[in-house]
């Protein structure tokens, strides 16, 4: 079982990638002040498969823990639902030392995040991820949130889970797409942080895709460490952390512009590297070559290129929209070579226009 | 004018207390990194009073500022209003460097506070506190929140101002009961770590009354003093901030008891240090002669001792679900003097009754 720090002063933590927590949860949880009780988040499609035996891990840690199950889907990232968690954590009287326990892909770990760092101001906070989207992603880094019904993630906060466990066997029961757009995010750390990672991609998709329990825990392990290494310099994304955002300007805009149904995450976020791949070749920063190789390996993990019928007009509004626009301006996350990025604010909107034709 | 700096590393800010702020707010703004826009949220005793004048003066530094006026009152406090607040902040395009303004009370400053806390996961915070209770208060320390169904204050962060301006001329515009209510927190800070200034309220409450400016400076400069000196030390709670609860526990459980109209948050907290203090003497942790002192003192500035019809045996379950409350054990804030305060986890539930049965 590996281990990994994120460097957060008071509030660093551990992320635990392995197949073998259901024997050291207990220990794990041992090792902090919990009180007694305990409120595990789930949804509709996990809640058969784990909660039981994750329930009765913390039960034999001498805590109480019970089941909360949401609707699958980010439909239930919504004020709604968050009103329901909190009657739930209310009724059960969770108390300042109870966790709030994600179990589940990224909707639920926001979700449960977000609850975790509002109820009574903030209680303990544990991340069990079952997506690979979540392992890789959400889980590291503290970014929890609610959508609002204007766009996602509007409402949130920077709030650091105590404890990630990360169990790679529950991909085995994770359906195809769900690994493809979890890689999307994979690949996108190769491009933003490590040349010979992404090599290494490219070159197994095979057995990446066979889900080789070596290579998917290679590039967990990876993916956590180049985002964890990128949050410890900047938590709350005053800088570097902007990085992490390299396709999710265009891919947050096509999420926002198709109603979060058509395309899935990594689905939007892989149109939305070729998008950057081609905004940066056109501001000559990369070559055609580099456009090329991101195009070759986002297409090797079954994820799509393009957005038909996504007209540019109507995504550049969505674009200003993004969280990390400043007095309108967006700050571009745009690639130099495969490893290295780095963030322009002056693109002209010619070569946005441009680079939204191609890609729509 | 008077500066206060609240010292917590990289979320210290500065509260400055004066007369002059109409002069100095605009050069104050330009030592931050503002974004051009601001949204002002204030109430619907204040907005005809200050909204003007305070929007003029973030135009002068440039920052285009709205105001937008919640209804009075803590039934604010609310998500419905939270949600309302989300979607003037999107209409504005605020982004992550736009302040949000709290220009009012403590219901204002709660409710805008969560809305920096959690809009795009955090933006810059600005604190106008107009009643001596939001002076003295809830603008210090970094405690901010929506109210939900089942008890205030339950949804919730912690999450520190940029800038707060106290201008204790707005007090000429207070109601007197809303000047009673701020001095009973004053009244408080006494207890709990100054028994000197305990003695200078009780001595000059006739001045305090008459709100004579020299006094009310120095009461508030005093609160803020030490309410920035514990949070300081504990910024989240964990340990000796829970002493600025002392009078709470009984105080917020009568609040919800009487639905949050009969008494307003200082007057319950004044039934509810009366109530601390006899359980105190019950401890044998005080004399009769400090509960008598304490009961003085509340009554020269006109706050209540005792809530009528507010029957023991209800109060009770409504304090047990008090946020210091861990595994249902009562974190009480009991006197040991005047100026001294200890906190306390097994008064047996008789003393309790007894002392419930005197103040309800």
């Amino acid at each position: 079982m590996a281990e990994l720090k994120v460097a957060l002063g008071a509030a660093s933590y551990k992320i635990h990638i392995g197949t073998d927590w259901l024997s050291s949860l207990k220990s794990q949880l041992a090792q902090f002040n919990f009180s007694s009780k305990a409120l595990i988040i789930t949804d509709s499609n996990i809640v058969n498969l784990y909660s039981d035996r994750v329930a009765s891990l913390f039960r034999s840690a001498g805590i109480n823990a019970e089941v909360y199950s949401i609707s699958s889907g980010e439909q239930s990232k919504s004020a709604t639902t968050a009103m329901e968690v909190y009657n739930k954590a209310i009724e059960m009287k969770l108390d300042r030392k109870s966790p709030i326990v994600a179990l589940g892909g990224g909707v639920v770990g926001d979700l449960a995040g977000f609850i975790a760092a509002t109820y009574l101001r903030g209680v303990p906070f544990i991340q069990i991820p079952t997506t690979l989207l979540a392992q890789v992603d959400s889980s590291v880094g503290g970014k929890v949130a609610d959508n609002h019904p204007l766009g996602k993630n509007l409402i949130g906060a920077f709030y650091q889970p105590d404890l990630v466990f990360i169990d790679t066997n529950v991909l085995n029961t994770l359906p195809d797409r769900e690994l493809y757009t979890g890689l999307a995010e994979v690949i996108k750390y190769g491009i933003i942080a490590d040349g010979e990672f992404f090599m290494y991609l490219s070159d197994n998709a095979t057995k990446i895709l066979a889900k080789d329990q070596k290579s998917i825990t290679r590039i967990i392990q990876r993916s956590c460490e180049i985002k964890a290494e990128v949050v410890a310099v900047d938590e709350r994304e005053t800088g570097l952390r902007a990085i992490l955002n390299f396709g999710h300007t265009i891919g947050h805009a096509i999420e926002a512009f198709t109603e979060y149904k058509r395309y899935n995450h990594g689905e939007a976020v892989a149109i939305g590297m070729h998008g950057a791949a081609l905004i940066s070749y056109q501001m000559g920063l990369c070559s055609m070559q580099v456009v090329d190789k991101i195009k070759s390996t986002i297409a090797k993990f079954h994820l799509p290129l393009k957005a038909d019928s996504c007209p540019g007009d109507e995504i550049i509004p969505l674009l200003i929209r993004d969280k990390k626009a400043i007095n309108g301006r967006i700050n571009w996350v745009l690639v130099n070579d495969i490893g290295k990025v780095s963030v322009v604010n002056n693109v002209p909107s010619a070569v946005i226009d441009t680079a939204l034709k191609e890609i729509t």
